[in-house]
Order: C-alpha cells, then structure tokens, then sequence
C-alpha cells in the first residue's frame, strides 16, 4: 500500500490500521474505520482527509523564541529539486502509510522560492512533474493548493493589499503560477488565506482602498483559473489576527460579507479552521454553522487552539465533544462542498520524534471519527432531533407560518398579540441537550 | 437655561460651563466648549452629544452579585405616570443643566411596562404627551427611540429570533408602538439592538431560521415606520456577546452582512458602540471605519470597556488617544449619518452621589472634545495626512492606476512583474504615525 | 428515601436512580453510580456533591438585562421565617430525591436579611433551628457555610477591605453569626470568597492597606472560630474579577501566597472553581495542581464557564475531557481534604422548568462519574503512568539525585554540563498522552 | 558625545536632543528632557533609561508566519567575534546618540553560541573584554545580564524545569558563565526569564518537582553570585504563558509566592514588563502596586500590548493614560529598586529603516516623560492624594485605627457594629478621579 521512494524515511512505521477501541498500539486507529458506512457514507468519503504539507513536512518547529527543533531527513539535500523530490516522497510515503486520500500545499512548501519570480516558476514546474507521477502511482489527489503570499519579506505590508502595485502585482504573478500548478495537479479547490491582508495599525493604512484592490485581485484570479479550465471552487479561510493585528477575513460571516460585496458568490465557499474560529471568539461549530446558511460550507482545516492561549497553536484535534457538535451541523448540512477535511495542525516543538507525526494524525483522525459516530448515534437514537423540531414548530402553520411566508405585516402581528394576551413560557431546555451530547460522546 | 420640574432633583448642581483646562471646578468643562469651531463646524454640530434615559435615569447600579445602591428622588411615585413625569422632569433637568441637546430611550425607560400591552401602550402615549411638552419647553431633541425587547421574561429566547411565533408576534406590537412613539416625538432616528437576538446555545437553536425570521421583521418595522411618515435612518448596533452567548449581529461587518443579506442597505446604518467593538475583539476605530466603508456610520453609542474585564462594563469615555483614533476617522468619513454621540454608559455602582452623574458625563464630553482638537491638529498641522497620502500613491498612476480601474487581469500582474524584478522595500514607519498620534495628544 | 415537607415541590420527579449509559430516561444517572466502588472507594464517597443552595433554590434568572424568569414555588409566603420553611423544605426535598449527602449556603441564602443585624441574627437563629432538624431527618450534612458579605449595597466598596472601618466592622459581625450558624449545623467547613474584596479602579484604592485588613480579618474569623469549637477547615475560593474589576484572591497561586504572607497556612486552604480557574486564564485542573502542590486541595465549585464570553457564567459540568484530565490530577493527590464537589451551577435563564434543576444536575454529576472512570482507567491500563515516571527518571539516581537532594552547586552543574556535551533530545510525546487520554474519554 | 566605531551604522542620525512638545523632527525628545528636575530628581536618573541588546541589534523581524525582514549593518561579518564587535559597536553608537545610560543583554545577543560550552564561554568572554572598553569610553553602563536559557532547542521541554537533568546542568553551566559575565561588566542587576520553565500539557508535567527544581536552581545561582562579589539584585520577570503553554511566573503574586517558597526573599525583586502584565490579565500598575506592596518593585521591562491580540507584541509604549497611571504608583512607592526602564520593545516587522528604531525609541522616552509629568502635576496641584487620604482616614483614628494596629477581635467588631447601625453610604468617585486623570494628561 505504502508508497515509498528511494529511502524509506519514516522507518519502523508501517501502513496504519484500525485496530478498535481496545487496542493499545499507539500506531493504529482506535475510531477511525475507513470502510465503515456512517449515514449511509464510509467514513473515508465524509472526512476527504488531508495531509498539509506545511506543518507535517516542514514545520521544523521553530517559534518566536527559538529556532526549529526537528531535523527531517527529507530536509538534507543542497540541490532545491532534489530536496523537493525527497520531499514529495516522504510525502507519499507518509499518505500512504497513514491511508489518507488527500493532501494540501502551498507553492513554496513544495520547493524553495528561487531569487527571481522564472526561476521560481520552473522549480515549480519541476516539481509538479514528479507530484504528478506520486499521485498516479498512489491514487492519492490534490484535496486544494494556494499560494504563500505572506512568508516573504515583500509581502511584509500586505500581498493584495499591499499599498505599492509592485508587490500587489508580485502577489498577482505568483497566485497565477500557483494556479497552473494546482490545475496541473487536478487540485479540487484553491485556498486563499491573506497571511498579510489585514492591517499592522489603523494609523497608517486606507482600509478602503486594500479591501477594494483585495475584491479586485479575487476577481482576477476567479477569471483567470477559469479562463484556464478550472472547474473547481475558490475558498477563502477566515482568521481574525495572526501576523496582523487584523486580518480583513476576520470570521465567517465578514468572509461571506466581502464575498458579497465583491460579487464572487457564485464560485467562492469557505475554509473553516478551528483554532481561527475560536481566536475570533466563536465556536468552530458556529462558524461552520454561518458558512452552511449561506451555502458556503467548502471546506475544514482541521485543528484545535487553546482556550487559555492567544495565538495560533494549530495543536491536533482532540475534543470530541466540541467536534461532535461540529459533527451535528456537519450531518444536517449535507457535508462539505468541495473540500475535505485538512490537519493543518502541528506536532508541539518537543514532540520530536518522527513517530509523533503519525501519532498526531491518528490522533485527529480518531476524534472526528469517535464524533461522526457519537453525531450520528444522537441524530438516529435520542430524542435530539424531535426535540428541535418541536421548539419551532409555531412556524409550521397558522399565523407563524404566514410569518415565515413573509405575508404579515407589523400591524398584523400587534393585532395577532393584542388579542393573543401574554405568550405562554417554554423553556430552552438547554441541559437536556447536553446531557444528550454528553451521554452519546 | 435649565428646565426645572416642581421640583429640582439635581439641587446644588447649576448649568455646567466651560471653564478650560485649568479649571480645578469638578462640574465645569475643561475641554468641551460647545460654541467653539473645530474643522469647520462647533463641537455641538459634531458631536450631537445625547444622555441615554436607561442609565441616567434608571440604572440604580445593581449587579449580577447584588441589587441596586442608587435611591433615586425621581423614582419615588407609587403611580407609573407620575413617576414616568418625575423621571422625565429629571431627564430635562439634566440634559439642560448639562447642555447636551439629545436625549435617547427604551420605550420602557420611560415608563414602567404594565401588565397588558394595552394598558402599557396607553402609558407610553401619556408620557410621550409630557415629553413633547418638555421637548417644545427647553428645545432638547430626540436622538433615537428604541424598544427593549430583552428584558422582560418573555423575551429569554428571543424576541423577533424567538422559536415561539407568538412571542415573535408580542415583539412586533411592542416595535410598533415604540416606533410610534419615536415619530411622535420627531426621534431623529431609530435603533435595533438584539439583547436577546442570539443564541445560548447552538444545540438547541435553527440560526437559519432564526436569522431569516429576523430579516423579515426588520423589513416589517421598516414598511410600517415609512408608512407613518418616518424619515430617520434605522441603525443596528453591533455587539458580540452578553446576554446571549452569541448575538446574530456580532460586530460591524456582520450586521453589513445581515444588512445586505435582507436587502436592508437603503434604509440602515450602523450605531456602534466602544465597549461592544472591545468585546467583539475589535478597537472602536476599527469599527467606525468599517461602518464608513459601507456608508453606513449612522451614530456613536460613547462609553468605554475595560480591557481585563469581559462583559460590558459600560464606563464613560475615558481614552483620549482611542478617542482621538476614533475621531480620525469620523472627521475623514465626515461625521456622522444622521445620528449623534450618545452616552451609554453608567456610573459605578459605587458611585452614588447624584453629582457623580455629571462629573461623569462631564469627563466623557471632555474626552470627546480632547480628541477632536487632537485629531483636528494632527490632520491640520502634522504630516500625518501627507504621509499616508504618498503611502498608496502607486495606485494613482501608471500600472497601478490601472489595476485600481479594474483593467488589468492577473495575466496582466505577472507580465508586469516579471518585468519589473523585486520591489523595493518600504518601511510601514507604524512608530512614526504613533510618536504623532502622542504627540498631539 | 426523600424527604418531602407539607407540600411537595417538585412533583413529578422522584427519587432519581442510576440506570446506566442506555437508559433514555432524562431523570435517571447515566454513569453515576454511588456506591460503584472507583480506585477504593465509592463514587458517593470521593465526591461529597453538594447542592448549592444559592442557584437552587435562589437563582431566579435574573441578569445584567433583565429580571428573573423563574417563579419557586417555594418563594411566595411573605413571612420571612415561612418563606425560609418552604426553601428549607424544598432543598432537602431535591436533595434527597437526587440523593446528595450534601449542601452548602451563604447566610442570606437561608432566609433574608433583616432591617438591622439583630433581626437578622434572630432569623438566621430560627432557620438553622429548622434546617437542625432536616437534617437530623434526613442524614443530609452542611459541606460547608459561608457568609455573603458582596450583595448587600453596603458592601459596594467592599466587605473586609472597605475604606471605611464601620463596613469592615459590619462585616465582621455577620460573620461572626454565619460561622455560629455554620458551627451549630456542623458544618465541615467554612469558606470565604470576597466578591467586593477587590477593586473597582487603582486610582482611588490602597491596595496594601486594604489586602492587610484582610489578612487581619480572616485572622479574627480564624480565631474566633476556632475559640468556638470548630474543627473543620477554611477554604479561601479564587476568582480573578467579577463584580470588581480585580479580585485580590485572583488564583490560587496569588491566594496561596496571601495565605502565606498572613500566617494562615496551617488553618487555610482552597476552594477551586472551574469557572474562576478559565477566567483567570488557567484550566481546572492546573489550578487543582497548583492547590494540592501546596497542600492546599480543600473544596471544588463545580461548574464551567464559557470559553468565548468573559463572565462568570456559571453552568453545569458537561466537559468530561476537561473533568478527566481534573479527577487525574484528583487521584493523584488523595482526593479533597476536608472538602466535597459542590455543583455551583444555575440552570440557564431560558431553563424554566422545575425538571430542568434536576437534569441539570444529573448530568453534572454524569459528568464527574464519567470522569472518574476515564482517570481510573487511564491510570490503571495505560502506559500514561509508566511514561510520566519514566520522563522524570534522570531524579532517581546519580547526579540527577543529587541535584534534588540539594547537593550540588552551580559550580558542579557547571563541571558536571562541561564533561557532558550536549544532552540528548527527548521528545515530549505530547500527542501520545493525549491520544491515550482521548481513548478513554 | 556618540561613541562611534570603525564605521558609522545609523548613518543620518546625529545626537537626539530634547527640543519641546512643538517640534516637528521626528528625530528629537518632544518631552524626555534628561536633565529636568521632576518630584526632585532628574528624568534621567528618574527612569534609567536602557536599550535592549535583542530588540534592538538582533530583531530581525521574523514572526511564526515568516523569516525577518531587516538586514543590519552590523550583522555581516562571517567571523563570531568580529560579527559581536560590530555588534557592539552599533550599540554603544546608538545608545550615545540617543542619550541613554544603560544596555541589557542576554548572553547570546552579544555573540553567537558556538557548538560547545566551553568554546561559547571563550566567545564571551572576549565580547566582554570588547564590551567593558565601549563601556569606560562611553560611561554607559550594564543595567542587568540575563543568560537565554529558551532559544536553543535543548532548552525545548525547559531549563531548570526540564524533565532531564543532563538539560539542568547545562542551564546551571550557562547561568554562571552569564552571571561570571554580568559580573565581570559591573552589571547592576540579574535578570531571570524562564521562557521555557512552565508546560506544553499539564498531562506529561510534574509540576511539583519541576517547580521545586527551579527553587533549588535559583538558590545556587545566587549563592553562586554572592560568592563571586556579586552585590546587585536578581530579578524575576513574570510572564503567564508564551512560548510555553503556561509560564511558572505567571505574574507579579504568583513570583512573590515562589520567592517566598523558596526563601528568596532577601535577593530576588520583580522585574515587571507591560505586555506580561496585560497578558496575564493585569493592568500594567496593577502589577507595579502588587510588587511594591511586597518591597520588591525592582525593575520595568517599557513596552506595550495590544488588547485585541493574545500573545507578546512588545510593541514600544505610546500609551500616556496608562503610563501616568504606572508612575502615580512609580512616584509613591520611591520608584525602583536598583533597576531602570529597559525598552524591551521592537519595531515592527515592516518598519524596516534604520531610523525607524530611533523613533521607536523616542516614542517611548517621551511617553514615560509625559506620564510622569502628569503624574507629578497629578500629585502636586490636584486634589487626588487630598482625596485618596480622605477615603482610608477611618482607620487613622479609635477603633479603625485600633483594628489596623491588631487589637480588636471578631467579638469585638461585632459588638461595635451592633451599636454603630447601618454604615453611611460614601461614594467611590472613580469618575472624579478619571477626570483628574484626564485633565492632567
């Protein structure tokens, strides 16, 4: 099953298993049973699981006080192609052991950035060839790519944003390269997240004028990639802070709100991130649930923060409970539109040992599967879904339904209330729930 | 100048003067001189300073750890009109002493709400009488009227985002009179606050349908007030969190989103208040420009949050560079749309010397006029604005020009750019914009 | 079993029994099972739950945006004393019903104060008469008592660290009479929790003289007490802010070092609050740690809070992740010493339900029991203790020993790291441990 | 007066001088005026002004979502030593030019670590040799040493802390190098910051012997210091969490409990830094009061948070209402115990020219300028100390002042508030304290 190049890299680990609950190999899933049929879907077509090649090949690390701990024998050659090649073995070699369909990339995780934009451009080339080989002799797909436009000192002011065309430009070159690539490579959907668009201080910047110029480039790039046959969908994933003081994409509903205002509803969704949902002070199920009404619910990076922390940590998925309420809306929604279901989490800087890495994503893939089937067993065996549609069954008939039809006026509901007399009290019943939630995970 | 009631509730406090920075009279303005002309226009025309009825007038400084410690003369009368009469007496006692010209109220700031909403609304048509009178007696205006459709119990799930259409129906009657009211007594505007527009939890809640029901209810009040000749400007105000767990209309970019989605965007505007901006994780400033960039800054609801502290504490205006940040913006945006500055913010419960009122409010126009004078001498006076000016002069020429006209494709950014090699690269000076900020402050 | 006064209050609900994880019935424990016997000892006897007899029996849904929603049916007698009857009665009908051991209250949580101090001596005499009686009845005991020295309007400017003696003395003399209560119902406890011992603003407050006072008072308390007879310990509970803007027992590191600093430590440990503990940025079990490191696990408040919004939301435990990694720090340390778990949780505002108070309970209780057996089992069949003595082995023997016996000095690490080279890297294994927790959770 | 090296680094900028609040070059103190007398001593000698090592030569600007984006002059050399005395000499330039008297360092600012121990001390030696030339042609001074014991990957699961004691010893071997260093130089402090002593996961932490290592280290590196003529202060500096999860030093109460564990009381004071304190949920003159309280307010660490971004900003102080509010408590408590105001503080990773660190810098000077300014004007010509001395003279007199001298017991204040009746309700007038605040700033 394992796909593995030249060198084996992670030795001593072999293709991972399910192996049930009772299991006490820290190397075999415990929840997470690929073939095993949820809601009628195995678990392997609900989850769309993806590798980042980001945090699990190059993530060396590193924090802002000291430099990377992990030495990845991936990471030795001088050539660029050559340790990209070695890369995108132990890439596959990694995707293949875990059993995941999946993976997600930036440009420049791919390959080093050369020092002019063409030769950038050819390594890419290069080392698109060979992802290409890997995933036909894998069967392993492009879940999405995207491009970095926020690593590099240019875009230290912002990408599309930017306050000088230059850069603005730069950014708009390197987005169409990455677009060929992703194309190239069959990717399902494009990503965008503005590391760098978002503001330092408000002192000094003309919102306006960068979240117009930021509406103009999307467009642009819409156009181009379908100009070049793409038929996949655009994400933009919110993050509220981080690096800036203020990213323009602060949450789900300011994401669908530009979408909006930049008329680019039709061929863009949303990337949902845990951990950017609670940094913006909402629950990761809250932000799903605003992508789903607006019929915009792409795509997940799956990860998690901590509470008592306010920054990115992109630790591993391991709350059930707040993935099972994920998990509900998830089930209700129809699933995701497009996407999958993407570890942008990293091993902790001391978690050193290559082994951890799979640790780590057996780990997530365990949660969501233990929360699929704890969402699933509370839809089809306790009262939750009855009780729900119960609360608002007013709306159903009579007078409420005329309201929801949109046929009443104001005066209509204070005629409606003057004769009705004071509302009866219900109440919410919200430990009810919980109790639910509690008893099935 | 002030109108006194039968009796002076505020005995020992005159009309407030201004008296200048080094006046050491607690109950003088030092920097808010109403006459004086700031950028083209007095700080009265700028500021529309307005007292919030609820606060002033009802807040007796209750807690969630204990009740009330402020025993108010006016709230002595065992008959709800002559206590609503005490209470207004006082209100027009206060803003004349004061000299603010507006005032601002919950229908059921007025007068106690009474067991049916027919007794209640025959109540508030009475106390609009007197106030009408008092309005004509002293010339203070209207402001904006709303309706509190939060805190009576019925309310606890919801008032128009309620499960229960019956309550749905009960919050329309309440709007419609308090719509009513406000154009009875030439309220300049009317606001939308959704106390309990929000969830508690997302487990036992539709938001779509929730949301939905919403948009039709605001589209409801809005054809009944135009109906009734009402010539305002509706506002939404933005706050995150508190009561509920989470409010549907979560900040600025949300409630444009909400906005847009109901087709709303003719007709609203935004009142955005300091300490829900700080709990939505935003600053003020922040806040006002997004609403700007809508054309949608209607009107400032002025007090203060403390940052350590995670519910809304409601304290005067205090910060003058916040301020003086957020007056940046509202001279560059022109001003406000329609509305004013409203003090919605209370005394602390410890603070129970009815002077203790004024001092306040004195300190929070104080701010506000500190500011306004700091903001007007960095635009007139420094090289703030030419600063920022050159900061995004690429785009008014050449290739940058272009892409601001929209005529560039991304084809077009990467023909550019690879032409054009690396960018050069451009200090954002942050440190240079705030040593100005400090500097005239 | 329960022990029902003239009236039953809450019909309908019967003795609540443990049915096990199927059991679809919402008045029935899912995993709590007193008399299982968990790691030696039963469930009943490890956790010591107790009913909070402020949010039971008092908490009317009250909130900073309006009144209660809750009309108790054991609140409506006029006369005070057969007002505090009735609540007498229902608490230990819903204890006994749930079948607790415990209860816990403020002074004014039994009956309302009176005009003056001797009138309310008096009513408090006469209840804790009967309450004497109920519990001799029942076989229900006080966990502990506690005075409530923050509502009442003169305590606005705080109890103990008042700036004016004759509140500090008023506080004193009340409790004075709640530890005589708490004495004459053999209270096993006595806890003191300073919700207006803070402050609402640095600038008018002595904060040295008024954390002194403080530490004079709890050492009179302290003494008076003891000169009483009293046997048990006192418990100082943490919270960081609410209602002041900065509580001085703001964690338990800060509470033990001002239980250090007043010579308090052999009398003195901590109530630990799941809530208090998020508010001040620390988990629940960090502060579990913090406390039993220091000798000082006395009590839990259980509850939890909400990680987006920033007060005191007081709900019921239904995080068993949370719970577990809290009951490994509980089996750990022995369990409580002196202390019990004491549910200081209200249902929601929106919970209007009689039943409701009862399902809150079950699942906090559920919660901890489930808890309970993760941590056990976690500790009894996994590698989780292996691999935590394994990571800190280097102790035991040779220089490692040394070092932790005091032997060495700077000069022989210095010696010691000179001969050694550069140490081998360990991982942390972070992911390990919370897979394994995961599992079992 | 700019002691200038081999070659110029901040080409352009000539000494900063103080030329008054109307000057309009960015490039001289609007209020630091170094020689004005201010509550009777020079702002100098006041503030003790000092340039941070890292910050300032070795902040590159790279942040988790990017490498720097700043090319010193000064870091080009290829050779350690001469790299360290190009190094050096940009410091002594800068901190001559602008005006400063005092530096601070961490070991490996000053030189790059070399592969092992004993190669890294020689390296610093020779810098300090270089050092203590710069230092007696300039008469600048060292105000603390401290030893980075966080960067290396070694240090990655702690130093002190660490669960292996082969990593302890090596801390111990670089702690006494670094205090061998700060010696040698005539450091007049010693500075501890345990950026890795705290945990990652509480799951995998023994905190009890973890924190009990660090007592024990901290006792032999003073008794270490002592024995080699040390006579300066150790400092600890509190932070809550970043890089680890939770920091041991949480805040200012949390450090004063652990030097009183570890009976450090007698040489170890606080090193107190803005952006800690707001990370920790403190006001930056909360933290200041709690350390003076204890008699050990040693030091300040001048920058700024922001209040919407969770983690270190370090941004330099440009927040006047704030820092008076620090020096009212600097200006009380005597101001600082053998430390000065370090400016730990960075420009912003996109302020790329050389000059922006000046203007950082002298933001910040004029920001402590202002605020003590205003604090003395505060304490001199208003009526707040008056009020203040007001609000606690209960306990100057009978049996306030008897209670405050520890004669009376809970008996006795009981039978004086039996007597005495309700106390007076006395207002806390924060908001005529703000306003005070208000108009001096």
């Amino acid at each position: 099953m394992a796909l593995i190049g030249d060198k084996e890299f992670f030795k001593g680990v072999g293709d991972i298993k399910f192996e049930g609950a009772a299991s006490d190999n820290p190397l075999a899933f415990k929840f997470y049973n690929p073939e095993q049929v949820v809601a009628g879907k195995t678990m392997r077509a609900h989850f769309k699981f993806a590798m980042a090649y980001w945090h699990t090949l190059c993530g060396n690390g590193g924090d802002p006080f000291g430099p990377g701990t992990k030495s990845f024998p991936w990471s030795v050659a001088k050539d660029p192609i050559e340790a990209a090649r070695d890369k995108a073995d132990a890439a596959f070699e990694f995707i293949t052991k875990i059993g995941f369909d999946y993976y997600c990339f930036h440009d420049y995780d791919l390959v080093d950035e050369a020092d002019s934009l063409a030769e950038s451009e050819k390594r890419i080339q290069k080392t698109i060839a060979y992802l290409k080989e890997k995933q036909q002799a894998s069967g392993v797909k492009l879940l999405w790519g995207t491009s970095n436009c926020f690593s590099n000192p240019r875009y230290m002011n912002g990408a599309a944003s930017n306050p000088n065309f230059d850069v603005v430009a730069r950014a708009g070159a390197q987005v169409k390269i990455a677009l060929d690539a992703t194309i190239a490579l069959d990717g399902e959907n494009y990503v965008f997240w503005g590391g760098r668009e978002g503001y330092m201080s408000l002192l000094n910047t003309n919102m306006k004028l960068e979240q117009d110029n930021i509406g103009r480039f999307l467009n642009m790039a819409k156009d181009y990639a379908c100009s070049q046959g793409f038929k996949g969908t655009f994400f933009i994933e919110p993050k509220p802070m981080e690096p800036t003081k203020h990213q323009y994409d602060f949450d789900a509903a300011t994401s669908i709100n530009t979408i909006r205002e930049y008329g680019l509803e039709n061929d863009f969704k949303l990337n949902i991130e845990v951990n950017h949902a609670t940094l913006a002070q909402h629950t990761f199920q809250h932000e799903l649930q605003v992508a789903a009404n607006a019929n915009m619910l792409g795509s997940i990076d799956a990860n998690r923060g901590d509470y008592q922390n306010g920054w990115d940590t992109d630790q591993f998925p391991n709350n059930v409970m707040e993935t099972t309420e994920a998990m509900l809306v998830f089930l209700k929604s129809g699933g995701l539109q497009g996407g999958g279901i993407n570890f942008d989490a990293k091993t902790r800087r001391n978690s050193t040992d290559l082994e951890d890495i799979f640790i780590a994503h057996i780990g997530g893939a365990d949660t969501f599967a233990k929360a699929l089937l704890a969402a699933d067993a509370i839809r089809q065996n306790s009262s939750y879904e009855e009780l729900l549609t119960k609360r608002y069954a007013s709306f159903n008939s009579g007078k409420g339904a005329e309201f929801k039809n949109g046929s009443l006026s104001l005066k209509d509901l204070y005629n409606y209330a003057s004769e009705n007399g004071e509302p009866e009290q219900i109440s919410g019943k919200q430990e009810l729930y919980e109790c639910i939630l509690n008893q099935y995970t």
